[in-house]
């Protein structure tokens, strides 16, 4: 059996019974982590734009858009995705540089909905989907990254349509022609990052994902082997013979990929992550404030600094590729979040001045082990002549080094409450935390 | 300027006065042909799963799907796109092999409804879209090609966008975020050659470049510069330092893509088309039929031997991939059209009688040229020991064999009647033919 139709029967026959509690547990946190992102999302910029054009172009339907009007299934998918990858703070493989859980979710949830699904079943189909897309993303990584594309957008199709796929109850020869479908409709290309179409792959993925499960189920034909040969997926995106067939099968029911899913801290880009936890231990060790400090420089890997564009932003995108702006926001306020990395909170002189206190400096190989742990070592010298030093070798919330979970409430509180009373967000988080004993009804009545 | 810049503002800038009137004559022929096939294709099973799709996923909206209910821009141009390519009778670009006119028609037609354009600006529209995905094709041909992609989904969606943002009046800045924006989202894989996602090809670049040019006017963002560095669209689609920006921009305005639009006599792969016409020519001179024929062999260019799948097809799609057919249908008919390509046709007693007397053969350097030109030969041996023998070296209907104006007249009628009346397909010939002095309004009269 070739590693296309093997996907497909894990697809097929994956019941709520074969995922270990830790993984189901992993995937609720994913689930909130998303929710709570992808609330704040669906009003900020890139949610309006998207928003606006399924509203004109797609009409009224059944499946939940994020507080905004419901629409048809591939048209919530299209939104949902795209706003909780809107402002960049979702979670993600870090080994393969994916975002999951804004394409898989997105996906999952119209699907469910679509069907009528049980909750158990979405929560399946989620898990389910997470895989699809951390074996697809495996088996042509770091080539297809290298190469270009823009992985949450490719690889998460497949796990979009791996998860509506599950939820619709497709048998595995549709499931192999949803494979071969969602493979020629999705693309994401890494030239756009730091534009509003980033978001929109995460979007595109899902809403493709959908469409893939929905044309399969009503006797769409595509290409069963997808995966395989010469021509196939997997080849096309690596173009070279890295691609290991093995990836995709080993180990299927007995490694949960979603229990490698970390969570950001902050909504800038994860090679900050590091730095300004380092900043924080600081900060709060120290009672460090803006008045108290002379200057602070950050030393990241190398390979880092082509990443932050920006030494003094003015503007809330520019701050997120600016490890100046990050710091300085943590020496100012102790924390980063969607309230800091706002134009307006950028702009206030307090803040341009507080970054003009900031340098940084690169290191090859700064602790002699691979770049992806995403470390960062931070100096601080104090107006008292007092000189500090604090260094973290792995991103914060990432598997290595995962973050308490008061700070992942907190994340999810601060983005659920831009749209939600605190009362409702806190039903949404109870609800999230049951969510197999809670009706789908009433589980979406939060959000939508 | 950069390359992507210098074909924005071709797309911005063109008018109908810069076109010569050779290369707008062409244009209408190569529209005529398609709307013939997408009429045909409006209800073909790839047209029924389609239109499914975008009536129960879509909603109503004002753009015309041919011989169906009007729906938003989008989903007209998704179905359109794949009506036109469902059989693959529409035309080609055959120097990239490239079907132009299903993306970039569709997407054209939909965006010319959205904005109330003008017949002169669709025109000068679509004349504009086929020459941005002649060059996008170019420029990436033929390792694009050789590595898996279906040009037609791809270059073809820089086409979509490019006839669509000429139409709806966008700047030079919104056409390159246009581009970027479809960059990232069009896909189409030949791996999936064979199957209904073939055409879904066609009708997806269709459908995400009306979608690019609507997001771009809404003010969403892209890389401007996409088709530039290092992972830019140009680079990443060949994986290989052949990309040449040159082929962009050199003779814009001078040179036009239109009149490189071959057409299709046949319903089957251009690869048979010679050899039918072979056949053709000698079933007409010598009177030929299958009780005088004792058998008929053909000859090809040993490449052609991975594209004929099917010695003794059963049904109408394998009959399109077997030469044997294509000649017996000649030898039965004199001709080869919807008609022939028929499940029940493909199936006759007759029919697969005939087939038997058809042999094939391949060689090398067949005519000591390149493959490109798809000759063939075809030896006939008559019953009362006669030996005929017909060698063409050039497919019929492209550019370097053009055929008589009456075969596509005839194919043009043989399609459209298959859902319009014959005096609607006449009034539709004569708006066709008189386009720039048709109401836009009357000329989607009749084919709404």
């Amino acid at each position: 059996m070739g590693e296309t139709q093997e996907l497909a029967e894990y697809v097929e026959t994956i019941t709520y019974d074969d995922i270990p509690s830790e993984a189901t547990e992993h995937a609720k946190t994913a689930i909130r982590d998303y929710i709570g992102v992808a609330l704040y999302g669906s009003h900020h910029e890139v949610g309006d734009t998207i928003y606006n054009y399924i509203d004109t172009q797609y009409g009224d339907g059944d499946a939940t858009v994020f507080h905004r009007d419901a629409k048809s299934a591939p048209a919530a998918a299209l939104a949902n995705g795209a706003f909780g990858h809107a402002i960049d703070y979702d979670d993600t493989f870090e080994s393969i540089v994916i975002h999951p859980t804004s394409p898989v979710f997105a996906a999952a949830l119209a699907a469910a909905e679509e069907v009528n699904a049980s909750t158990t079943k979405l929560l399946t189909g989620y898990v389910a989907g997470c895989e699809v897309a951390y074996r697809v993303g495996h088996s042509t990584y770091p080539e297809h990254y290298q190469n270009g594309w823009h992985s949450t957008g490719t690889a998460g199709s497949f796990g979009a349509a791996g998860a509506a796929a599950s939820i619709q109850d497709l048998d595995a020869e549709e499931v192999s022609t949803a494979f071969g479908i969602v493979a020629s409709l999705s693309s994401a290309l890494k030239k756009n990052f730091g534009t509003m179409t980033k978001p929109l792959h995460a979007g595109h993925a899902a809403e493709m994902g959908v469409r893939a499960v929905l044309l399969a189920q009503n006797g769409f034909t595509a290409d069963s082997e997808i995966f395989e040969g010469d021509i196939g997926y997997n080849r096309v995106m690596t173009i070279d013979d890295s691609y290991d067939p093995e990836e995709i099968t080993e180990d299927l029911f007995e490694e949960w990929g979603v229990l490698d899913i970390g969570f950001k801290p902050y909504p800038s880009g994860v090679i900050t992550h590091a730095a300004m936890d380092a900043m924080r231990n600081l900060t709060r060790e120290h009672d460090l404030e803006p008045v108290n400090v002379e200057s602070v420089v950050v030393t990241l890997e190398e390979a880092a600094s082509e990443m932050l564009h920006h030494k003094q932003p003015n503007d809330a995108l520019q701050a997120k590729f600016s490890i100046e702006f990050c710091l300085a926001s943590i020496l100012r306020e102790g924390r980063a979040g969607i309230h800091e990395f706002t134009d307006e909170y950028v702009q206030q002189p307090e803040t341009q001045e507080t970054i003009q206190k900031v340098s940084r400096a690169f290191e090859s190989n700064l602790f002699g082990d691979e770049f992806a742990g995403y470390g960062a070592v931070v100096r601080v010298t104090k107006t008292d002549g007092t000189e500090l030093r604090e260094e973290i070798r792995y991103a914060p919330g990432s598997p290595n080094n995962p973050i308490e979970e008061q700070r992942l409430d907190r994340k999810f509180y601060e983005c659920a409450e831009s749209r939600l009373s605190e009362s409702d967000a806190e039903a949404l988080d109870t609800a999230i935390q049951n969510l197999e004993d809670t009706e789908l009804d009433k589980f979406v009545s939060y959000i939508e």
